[in-house]
């Protein structure tokens, strides 16, 4: 097992123990925000025939060429094609046809003169000018063709997928598993929210922060309650967090006489990679996996700010991978420091600020008290400062690289159009 | 009822419209995302009483004053504190006691001596130095002190919200109303994504990005189904929406003979507020109101671009401000332009483009085909230029305004730490 090893060290080394998950076949009306694990070959071609993009009057061009303002040309309208009607009847020379939008173009028929640009007199239409051929027309295959891959293995499905994959008729897609994560926390001081608040007892908070962070990246947590601080109360507990493709822990990690994770963990035939990055917070971060296809742990820090921290900066961008992602990441803006900032060298700082966006830059603000075990000061923070491990000062009006937390953030309060 | 508003016009008519939902009151359990109705005030201090940050000893510093690397100071363990123990025993003067992280200090203690800092001389402790009062205490009332508003009505509840109100036992809180957003198509050439290709027949795709883009915004969406182009049939339609907060519809707008959702909406007793917007996609939105209190009616059009576009621009805001939200709008970058685009002036286009972020700026380019039928370049987009009203050319290499769709791509694929 290693120990000390950089923030990207440890990120690499866990990135490259972390699978892609396997494809399973979904409804596609469930699969919002999944990740797509095929290629989708257009089964159709759209439009499948040449529309109207409007309601109007579908004509041939060379019936029009003499057509002006001073001398209008006048059409006979010889049928009528309603949305929805196959395309059946041809437009002969010297006619036109009412159509309304999305309808099929009759045969001969080349171009569409909107309503707005004709006059109707009597049962005939009359044209202004010449109309080139192919307006107001939608041709057949602009959207997609048959055959052609709409869609490529990877792609996140958001709406307008969805609306692809539905205009072609796919009610079932294959897309990457949900990665499963059972939480736990442990430790003789917790309760759970409702439990009595004795002395000594505090609320075991960290979990309910953890099943959040795993529900906004769409994974699917499990919650395996608190474990005492007994070896077995432990083994208990994680063994039943074992049938999952994550086990995510908070406290007992350090070096304390009660830091039982470890040595349960290797019982239970885990093989520890590292223990210890050097990052501030979260130093006393452990990484694990059961056999070569078991479930990856990840022992996170006991107090409220380093577990969630850890969580973004290890456990978030493997849960990604696992389900499908190629970006792994959070967004990270350039910001304006409005405020000096000093640290010793040696370990990475990930300081909670609050970003603000202000006439096309962003700055970023200490929350305050860095103290790990302060979770309101998390709550007040959109965006986590790089301080690097090597830097010890970061002057006020600097360029930092900022974590998003909050993407709200980056929209001004006036961006409207 | 007005017509030819300007994007913006548009906007502030259809915000000034929108009412904040109620609050209702829900386990804490189930409000990730949502917006807080009340302030959160602290029924608890957190720590409740000094608690020890390290595992380690507890001791005087005006006992350990003298001590030095040539001249250690041994003190006596007179006793243990657990995690999770009551605060019951005082440390004497000249005593120190074992603790572990999160127990509560003894009376008398005023510091953690951490134990990679001292050693166990049989069963006494030897200090080599001088430590300051506090060293490793976590103060009581440091998160948080009763009385204390900790979280303000309007913060959206993410993970260290949830984790701040499990750790004042907070199971049940006051968040807004979602709104419930009633989704309708109509067409005599639509037909359901399982239904049969006939000749002239199109899959309805519309509803299934625009419940899914309501989704995404925290909205509760209910599918009506595909009207038929008759008055009975969209009437039929529209009533059954009518007990939700939004009603959307898509196709029916413009000004063919078969545009019945104007004149069925104000049968139905819809006060119509305007028809047409300077934009393109998406000219002929409708916007309207039921009554006072009633739901708000937007009439999108058919183009599957337009009504995921004008959804974006128009419902989406509302939505937002319906939920609680105080951010609104997607956020926005500026991008530079990689080619010219043209157009007439009169109407404000959202182009849609791809969005890259290399080297700390971002870059634009037009997903290509820009006709609003194409729904598959929206799936390629992950941003909308804002292509301004009067302008009529914006050069290659200028800098435009980008609203960002996906903001997955503000994450550089390097952004690791």
């Amino acid at each position: 097992m290693r120990t000390g090893l950089s923030a990207s060290e440890a990120q690499q080394m866990i990135l490259g123990l972390t699978p892609v998950l396997r494809d399973e076949r979904c409804a596609t009306a469930n699969v919002r925000g999944r990740v797509l694990a095929e290629d989708i070959v257009a089964s159709r071609t759209l439009p499948p025939w040449d529309v109207s993009a409007m309601d109007g009057y579908a004509a041939r061009a060379e019936d029009l060429a003499a057509a002006s303002r001073e001398r209008p040309l006048d059409l006979p309208v010889a049928f009528e094609i309603p949305a929805g009607a196959a395309r059946e009847r041809a437009l002969e020379p010297g006619q036109s046809a009412r159509i309304l939008t999305g309808a099929p173009l009759p045969p001969g028929a080349d171009l569409i003169a909107r309503q707005e640009d004709i006059d109707r007199v009597g049962d005939r239409i009359r044209f202004y000018r010449p109309h080139p051929t192919g307006e107001h027309v939608r041709h057949a295959g602009e959207d997609l063709r048959v055959g052609e891959t709409v869609l490529s293995s990877g792609t996140v499905l958001g709406p307008a997928e969805l609306g692809v994959l539905a205009s072609i008729g796919r009610s079932v897609v294959a897309v990457y598993q949900r990665p499963r994560v059972a939480v736990l926390s442990s430790g003789d001081e917790l309760i759970e929210p409702d439990g009595a608040v004795e002395p000594g007892r505090i609320v075991s908070s960290n979990s309910y922060s953890l099943i959040a962070q795993a529900h906004e990246v769409g994974a699917d947590p499990l919650y395996l309650g608190i474990a005492r601080d007994r070896p077995e109360s432990l083994e208990a507990a994680l063994r039943a967090g074992l049938n999952g493709h994550v086990l995510v822990s908070s406290a007992g990690v350090s070096v304390g006489d009660r830091d039982y994770i470890r040595p349960v963990l290797e019982k239970l035939g885990c093989e520890l990679f590292f223990w210890g990055v050097r990052i501030k917070p979260g130093f006393p971060l452990v990484f694990g996996r059961f056999g070569e296809d078991g479930p990856l742990v990840f022992g996170l820090p006991g107090n409220p700010v380093s577990a969630m921290v850890t969580f973004e900066q290890f456990v978030r961008p493997a849960l990604r991978k696992m389900a499908g992602h190629r970006a792994l990441y959070r967004p990270r803006v350039q910001a304006i420091l409005t405020e000096a900032l000093h640290k010793g060298a040696g370990r990475l700082h990930l300081v909670r600020v609050t970003l603000e966006a202000r006439e096309g830059r962003y700055y970023a603000r200490s929350t305050g008290n860095q103290s790990s075990g302060v979770l309101r000061s998390m709550a007040r923070a959109n965006g986590l400062l790089i301080f690097p491990a090597d830097s010890e000062h970061l002057p006020k009006g600097s360029t930092v690289q900022v974590q998003v937390l909050d993407s709200d953030v980056l929209a001004a309060p006036d961006s409207g159009l």
